[in-house]
């Protein structure tokens, strides 16, 4: 074929290539990699040339301006911090609001002469600083040349210049380095680096022009500046609190804040964004995919970490994240949001945690939870894989959302917790909670989710003998029975349902499904008949090791007398609504006159519960059964609460700042068996770092104290808060509110 | 403090523990882990019994029907593949749409008698199969008893049932497992499982119900059934084209796309939404965080894989994936799009491959490319750091949106090229094209993303010595200036560019542009001033190794005299608009008379380009100047793409179907130098599977011959396609045609 040499013959493929494969860069791909991290930072130049040298180099730059030394102003009670309302980090460093002016002051080596002498202040985020990008801002003192960061000179004073600083209010937040530059013809001079001109630009709910703007002053002190937090859980009927320590001031919290997003690897020129910025921290608060912060863990074994019911606060979790640079061991629901928490509001972005009772968890945005009974009313264990959780809790955060139409800005939910047996979501958020009110759940991200975790209908299916399945019952008003969060300057909570839903049974709540269903949203159409037999199951209050009387309440709303099997199971579950093992099964039958109700009463023994109980001390009662004249199905559900003991803190009312304290710690095993291993932990925030004491062994009906000193740094009123943790017994808490005194 | 016995002391904590962390359960999590394998599956009973057996335990049951034999009737001639246009799928299992009829021949003991014999062929998918999830389908023959499925009897001889059945036209997609059950008095008596009655249910565009639908027979023959791709690279003014087998019927390839699923763990229960599938596999397909099918690498070194200009089809890549079970090297955007192709057409969503040139890449949704000129008007290399990527490959899908309101179904972009400096995108889609051209960019997912892909402007700014820039020209057409697919049943190309953008300069662009800033996209405002001199340069074509001329024309618009200080820069570039190195840089001075033109000439030497050249052998001009009189800024841009040798491939036009052929790759070193570590690939869809040689080396000048005999296996006409590929020299193909009679 060729007539310059004879044809070739083809050599067998050479072997493939031993040894590690080697790391494909990004050479080809991009110029320079995006810079996303917030620790790098390329040096500036010390001297920019604006040409070649002459054959002498350059003249003695004597006659230009030097800079003897940048004061950043940031003593605690400069103008500063406190105007930026930043005054609460533990950090030596000048942290400040974006949008809002602060102040730095220059000390020339001579009087600043406006007229010749040229210079700027110049900020740069993170590695390849570019003005374009907004990685780069010079700010100039002088009205004629601005950039995008306003520049002014407050005072001038001797060899002293007062500079006033703007940062613009979609700025990127983090950790800056400043450097002053001088003009002089030849080029430009500036300051060397040095890690005491850094700052840090936060987010700025106090002014209307950025994106996080809240314009209530008593929701900004709860949302961004409040380190006490309360978390709901329990049930709808039994509401049960948690204190926590969000702690976002305390010394470490906010380069804890900064290394989460750097090891998310998001690109620096997004952290000015809160959406991006709070859907990242979504993805990156749970360990998932992302060597995040926490490791979910509900399994009841927490050998290998501290259990989620043990934590008092977020400051040990964030420190030990950052240190250790491993994800810390373990998290539940609650953890997660309360850890968001602190990330939020020491950025400060508004935020607070809210609590969903019966919440339709990981059924990935259908409003369906299935439960499967048998032909003759009970229910079908092997094939109930749905659970609906006790509650569940996620954040909420507050900011304009220009992505969508006008109208879903305000609070946005954002959830940590890995949603497992969804598709793969181990982010979610931020979603509109005005869109999730209203069905416009086809607006991202992930609105449809969350709308399902509040308005799913619980379908009881009847599985009959050839593998079908016949719906029988739809209860449309379990899932989502409340949401609550605490309220704005107190210790009560706040039922923030109707943020979320209209009241069930209105015209407008009708509405909303129905836009719902127009996304795809999949809803159980069949009305199945309802019996004429109502089943009403008591509120009742035990606590963990009471014998108790369970009653229920059979009414006939019709004209003939009514026969119901009923099948009552009870069950030991997670706060997932897991199923850990039942613990009682009966079955009675219960005759009911026209009209009439009939009582029937179950004693429960703490014998039959008690070796089975799992952490939270959680019952789940489901009682079902037939209606023997009708063939129609009678259900109910209902989770008791088991309360456990307390533990006891005795703290002074009143303290001051700086002068010492005690708090008493004391505890008292009720049990007839010993606990072993047991944790407690203590902190309050603004008064006690975390601490905490190990005890070996607790024999039954026996005592702890533990006394513990600690100095008040800050005034106002706080609480101490503890918990008390063991693998036999957990979720044991105690709390005292102290007042301090300037 | 106790009165039962002394307080306790706390103890040292205990050393944490050591060894391995165990692996966190979903033990208290979820009830089960969802079912996210379709490989994985339970075993159904053989006899379930209604009851406890009587003390003699059951009775023989001799007297119930017994099957003796399920025919899958899958043969090729068959009813089923045809019907359902899966004939072409080289498989022994029957493969069959969903919401269409297909049939199975189920052959018992004894004729079927309908008033007395009950029995259902059970349908099952992954582990724990459910009713009520959609993973367990009973279908009976009779009109009283039909679950969610169609049943009905179309024929019975002798002891033979042909039973009719029609899955609904949301089901899961992917592979089931057939049992018949046989209703007793005693309990449900099963077949054994049994690996030949499989089945794999697909999307289905042929039926209304179905949400992929696709009203139009030749678009549905082309994006499902057509294995021979054409997928345009170049430039819009130089388009090119590279051949591809997608090979989605080819032996293997659909187990290897439902093992795409399986090892995303994607949950089964979502597997029926082309949504969600879609949206999973764009993150499947790249191996960033979930160990998916392809790596990328641009750098230029493909040691320890095959480099991304090497492959000739999706077949390779997709078994040695399956099998390997490891990502395969090395992708670039168009072998991420075509092997994407691959996958949604062998599951039977509608898909075809697009190219936009000059795409706007990695610029996280910003309509935003900056330019930096020096204040003198050269181009600031430092400082200029997006690129332009010369083309970018992504897919569109056709489906409904559900989940969107009305007007956003038919064509979605989904993009599985990972977005390596954006904000950790390693998915993208399905975003609505529709919602683009409307600029409607607030609905899931990254329709933002894809907006500013099509529609950023060029900014170029000139950097002051302060560091602050100034824009000083706006470019608003440069991308997005193409967009290009397969004509449909034809190897012609469609330009498709109406359906993302409405002209450039009609009122209708302007109130797209308006809507997307609305939703947050923003663009640079100012209108710098034009310059009066207008740049043009010109379409050229040359090949690899030859030296051509480079003729810039200035044209003054003005009634005055005008001189241009231009800078020339032509550098070698990677398709992604990176450059690799400047080899020519030159500065002229243009003096252009009144309402004149200037040409100027720049000789290119193949010599100053040969050395550095880049495997797409992408050459890239620059060229920017400034008007001496008025100080305005001149600029043009200009991607001239050199055209590389060919080989050759001579086939016979004709061939009969299982007749052997012979075809003949030649190819002849045309080059100064030898190429080593060369190979070669070649294959055909329905006529030859993927084979390769390797020669060692290719002397400069001289000439192989490869002769290869293949048998096709269907009829039609079709294509032998070739790749020629080694370090010195990349991206040579050669195809023929030939037409294969039955």
């Amino acid at each position: 074929m060729s007539d310059q040499g004879a044809t070739l013959t083809p050599s067998p493929a050479p072997p493939a290539p031993t040894g590690p494969r080697p790391k494909v860069t990004n050479r080809g791909r991009t110029t320079i990699p995006a810079a996303s991290s917030n620790s790098d930072s390329t040096d500036v130049p010390e001297f920019e040339p604006f040409g070649v040298a002459g054959p002498r180099g350059y003249p003695p730059m004597t006659e230009y301006l030097d800079i003897w030394d940048v004061d950043m102003v940031r003593n605690r009670e400069g103008s500063n911090k406190q105007q930026h309302h930043t005054d609460f980090y533990n950090s030596d460093a000048l942290i400040v609001r974006r949008g809002q002016e602060f102040q730095i002051k220059i000390i020339f080596n001579r009087p600043y002469k406006p007229t010749e002498d040229k210079f700027a202040l110049e900020f740069v985020i993170g590695s390849s600083p570019q003005y374009s990008k907004g990685t780069y801002i010079p700010v100039f003192p002088t009205q004629e040349q601005q950039s995008s960061w306003a520049g002014r000179i407050v005072n001038t004073s001797d060899n002293a210049v007062t500079m006033g600083i703007t940062p613009i209010a979609n700025c990127i937040v983090g950790k800056y380095q400043l450097y002053v530059a001088v003009m002089t013809p030849f080029g430009i001079r500036r300051t060397r680096r040095d890690d005491t001109r850094k700052l840090y630009i936060l987010f700025n709910p106090w002014v209307a022009a950025d994106d996080v703007y809240l314009d209530d002053e008593k929701e900004r002190q709860e949302c961004i500046m409040n380190e006490m937090g309360i978390i709901y859980h329990g049930s709808f009927d039994d509401v049960a609190e948690r204190n926590w320590n969000y702690g976002q001031f305390n010394y470490g919290i906010l380069d804890a804040c900064l290394y989460i997003l750097d090891r998310s690897e998001m690109p620096i020129t997004n952290r000015g964004d809160p959406i991006k910025v709070t859907r990242k921290a979504s993805a990156m608060l749970n360990s998932h995919d992302d060597e995040g912060v926490l490791v979910g863990n509900w399994s009841g074994d927490y050998t290998y970490g501290v259990a989620p019911t043990s934590w008092t606060g977020s400051t040990d979790i964030l420190l030990t994240y950052a240190s250790s640079k491993m994800p810390v061991c373990y998290s539940q629901c609650w953890v997660y949001a309360a850890v968001f928490n602190t990330f939020l509001r020491c950025l400060g972005i508004p935020a607070r945690v809210v609590t969903n009772y019966f919440s339709a968890h990981d059924n990935d945005g259908n409003l369906k939870t299935d439960i499967i009974l048998l032909e003759d009313g009970r229910i079908d264990r092997s094939n109930t894989k749905d659970s609906i959780w006790n509650y569940h809790c996620w954040n909420e955060c507050y900011m304009s959302r220009p992505d969508l139409p006008a109208g879903f800005g305000g609070w946005q939910v954002v959830d940590a917790t890995p949603q497992e047996t969804s598709d793969g979501m181990y982010r979610c958020g931020p979603a509109s909670v005005q869109a999730i009110k209203h069905g416009q759940i086809c607006y991202p991200f992930d609105a449809a989710f969350v709308f399902a975790e509040v308005n799913s209908d619980v379908v009881f299916y009847s599985r009959k003998r050839d593998g079908t399945m016949v719906p029988v019952k739809v209860n449309q008003t379990h899932v989502g029975r409340m949401i609550l969060t605490k309220a704005v300057g107190s210790m009560e909570r706040r039922d923030i349902t109707d943020n979320y839903k209209f009241p069930e049974g209105t015209k407008e709540e009708r509405t909303v499904l129905e836009k719902a269903e127009e996304y795809g949203c999949k809803r159980e159409k069949s009305e199945p008949p309802e019996a004429d037999v109502d089943l009403v199951l008591p509120t009742l209050e035990a606590t963990v090791g009471d014998d108790f009387t369970f009653e229920l309440e059979f009414i006939n709303r019709s004209n003939e007398g009514r026969v119901v099997e009923a099948y009552i199971s009870g069950n030991v579950v997670y706060y997932t609504g897991v199923t850990s093992s039942e613990f009682l099964l009966r079955d009675s039958i219960v005759r009911i006159g026209p009209q009439k109700s009939v009582k029937t009463t179950v004693e429960i023994e703490s014998k039959k519960y008690m070796k089975n109980l799992v952490e939270q001390a959680n019952l789940h009662f489901i009682v079902s059964g037939k209606v023997k004249e009708t063939g129609r199905i009678v259900t109910a559900l209902k989770v008791v609460n088991l309360h456990n003991p307390k533990l006891t803190i005795t703290v002074s009312d009143v303290g001051k700042v700086n002068e010492e304290m005690m708090a008493i710690v004391e505890f008292t095993n009720p049990f007839s068996f010993s606990l072993e291993d047991v944790y407690i932990r203590m902190e309050g925030p603004g008064v006690m770092q975390p601490k905490s004491k190990y005890y070996s062994l607790i024999p039954n009906g026996s005592s702890l104290t533990w006394t513990e000193f600690f100095t008040p740094h800050r005034a106002g009123t706080t609480r101490v808060i503890a918990t008390l943790d063991c693998p036999a017994l957990r979720q044991v808490h105690g709390q005292a509110s102290l007042t301090i005194e300037p």
